[in-house]
């Protein structure tokens, strides 16, 4: 079973990647950007072909490792 | 408008960072993952409300900054 782990940063985190990017576009000349976020995904390649147990175990992955989450939001998508 | 460009890498590419995720959730006893990857995804915020021009133009951001297009896949996900 395949996992994508989506991890964005919470509203109101500043975001220096992003406004950095941003920065660079409006250098380039690409004048209609307001604002930029950057994000990550993980993809995962899990043995399990439970969707339950694979999404507990991903969530577990989540809370320990994968995303900071004081200042990090997180969503799980499996893919079958 | 708001477009979504997810930046990952194409196959074939080494990928040092999930090779890393992968071996500290190893590390945790998570032994269920077989292999990781991980990718980018850039939320842009346009001025622009028409589809057609917004899509060009993040087209023209992702060849031009956002991805690399040597080691890098880009999609773009337009959202009204």
């Amino acid at each position: 079973m395949k996992a994508k782990v989506h991890v964005t940063l919470k509203r109101g985190v500043l975001d220096p990647q992003g406004k950095a990017i941003a920065h660079a576009l409006q250098t380039l000349g690409f004048a209609g950007v307001e604002d930029i976020r950057v994000g990550k995904v993980i993809e995962l390649q899990l043995t399990s072909a439970d969707e339950t147990a694979a999404r507990a175990e991903v969530e577990a992955m989540c809370t320990k490792l994968l995303a900071n989450t004081v200042i990090e939001d997180y969503a799980i998508e499996l893919v079958a």
